[in-house]
């Protein structure tokens, strides 16, 4: 299959050598100031922007140079980190504020970041542009659409930059249901497909899913006993159903994917980086679960830097090796054995 | 200093992490269609488009992975290579087409490559753009005007666009001397210090320079005996005084410089890499001494390939070795000691 230029070269910048990803994200906002609120025993509203910057300036230090891309955003993070991204790591950059919860239904509609674009993402030496997406298949058509439309038009900006579009689609909880509640648990895998058949479809120009694990690993009879948080769950499946699940996910996904971590542990995003790569994952894009412990120790900023140093570190390298199995980008199957250069010959310089 | 984010992160992907630029020239066209046909015993008309692609493509695919940054053509180079550039190693696309040799004088004046842009250098992934310029510092005044005119175009385009921009500026014998001349070697170094003095001045724009070894070794009394090419020659000057002339183009350029190869041999570039950068540079930027000794074997790709794997790399190994104490790029003098995002703030994206 053919890619142009502009998607060529800066998807191969996200990736290893063997094509595959170990990409950090430090694009967090709220939830990073939740943390450091928490941390340092303070209301999140006096967790200040400049706080913010500090912190992600230190993890995008320590840990950008062992990862193979950086995910930030372009408020606390690029104008803060942008001389910490080493030349051999790849920038993505985000284009969302947040998401407007709906009163009553409690659906989330996406919202981009005013006065930042598509455009500006590429001028500043992107080479991708990530947008997240919360999407329940269930939700009102109403919501169902913007969503949708928010997507397709990110997708059809990124064609015109010629920038790799990643999407980020989060499916999350509906009607009176929690996120640590059997049913939902027991929903998860087929929220999760459905969502990705939605994004795969070919109006959207996706290049690269990012995709939540189909699946609760606290829920799985191997690991309903409290594994990873100590807390016992009644079983909903095992771990070949959630293998199948994340099979089918594969197979629904028209482009290639990596597996995100979604403030879970470290030791369970092991175990999901391992289980997502086996199935087909391209790799990860993974954010707390290697730096939030660190977080821990903030407001002391030097002990956070050495926890990053030692654990943050640590824990990447970990992360790398359980995803060891991922499948190289560029052998996905909608490039269909070969990756070529849209329109190469000698005139591809006057027709591109 | 403060530097552009497009600036910036470009920039960096051109370098080592030590900001060091060790890169890969495969832009050659003339030089190398005369190269090709030399070698195959065929007049040059008879070397074909599709054989320049296939030969660059190897050099490409062998070499690049050894190099910082690789520089290509938007003709035979990048449509036929894309596919080759491993994700680390930054990118350099050439915007001009060739010169003009004015009858009569012998002046050069350049032709950019029409249906090409700096614009598309950006859309195509590109880190930054390179122009070669011819430039005498006597030569006629239209003449000069024309070629200063070109660089300040490229300038403007690249800072529209927030794209690193690359000038090499190269000097050429006038008035009937010839480049092998004692007096034109004599010449040299006040020729290549007038040049740069020129295209330092701001309104160029120029973030890199690509300069000429300001002296020609082989009329210098430690290599006049024939050390690189057998032939004796009547000294000019000798090492300290190139030395000299080394630390007066460094303290001239108003911008981090790297030294070119000019189609010398790997054993003299490799005393050229060694004195330039111990005089300032930032590294290298070159591609005949590396490779043009492998296609000898032309048109026996296989053989081609394997002096490449086997020559061409060392001579890439060597020629890092020999530029290793290169400076970091990100310490020249012109960034006053540190280097900043321009406009950092927690509102950079809106006003970027």
């Amino acid at each position: 299959m053919e890619l142009s230029a502009g998607k060529l070269i800066n998807l191969a910048r996200l990736a290893d050598g063997a094509g595959r990803f170990f990409m950090l994200a430090v694009d967090q906002r709220g939830s990073l100031r939740q943390m450091l609120a928490r941390a340092a025993g303070r209301p999140p509203a006096e967790v200040s922007g400049a706080d913010m910057a500090a912190v992600k300036a230190r993890l995008t230090r320590v840990l950008a140079p062992h990862a193979t891309a950086v995910l930030t955003d372009p408020i606390y993070g690029f104008p803060y980190s942008a001389t910490l991204v080493p030349g051999h790591v790849g920038l993505l950059l985000a284009v969302e504020e947040a998401y407007d919860e709906q009163e009553g239904s409690g659906e989330r509609r996406t919202r981009l970041l005013d006065g930042w674009s598509v455009q500006k993402v590429k001028r500043a030496g992107g080479n991708a542009v990530k947008l997240i997406l919360y999407y329940h298949p269930d939700a009102s058509a109403q919501t169902r659409r913007h969503q949708q439309e928010v997507a397709r038009s990110a997708g059809d900006a990124c064609a015109a930059e010629d920038l790799p579009y990643l999407l980020e689609v989060v499916i999350y909880p509906l009607g009176g249901q929690k996120a640590d509640d059997p049913d939902y648990a027991r929903a998860r895998p087929d929220l999760t497909l459905r969502t990705v058949q939605e994004f795969s479809r070919h109006e959207y120009r996706v290049d690269l899913l990012k995709l939540e694990f189909p699946a609760d690993l606290r829920y799985t009879r191997e690991f309903s006993g409290g594994a990873f948080d100590g807390r016992t769950r009644p079983p909903v499946y095992d771990l070949s159903a959630v293998r199948v699940a994340c099979r089918h996910l594969d197979e629904a996904a028209a482009a290639p994917w990596v597996v995100l971590s979604a403030g879970v542990g470290i030791a369970e995003f092991l175990v999901q980086a391992e289980i997502a790569c086996a199935a087909g994952a391209s790799g990860f894009l993974c954010g707390r679960a290697i730096w939030q412990d660190a977080l821990g120790a903030y407001p002391d900023m030097a002990e956070v830097e050495a926890r990053l140093a030692a654990d943050g570190v640590h824990n990447l390298e970990r992360s790398k090796a359980a995803a060891g199995r991922a499948v190289a980008w560029h052998t996905h199957r909608r490039f269909e054995g070969q990756i070529e250069l849209a329109g190469a010959g000698l005139d591809w310089y006057r027709r591109y």
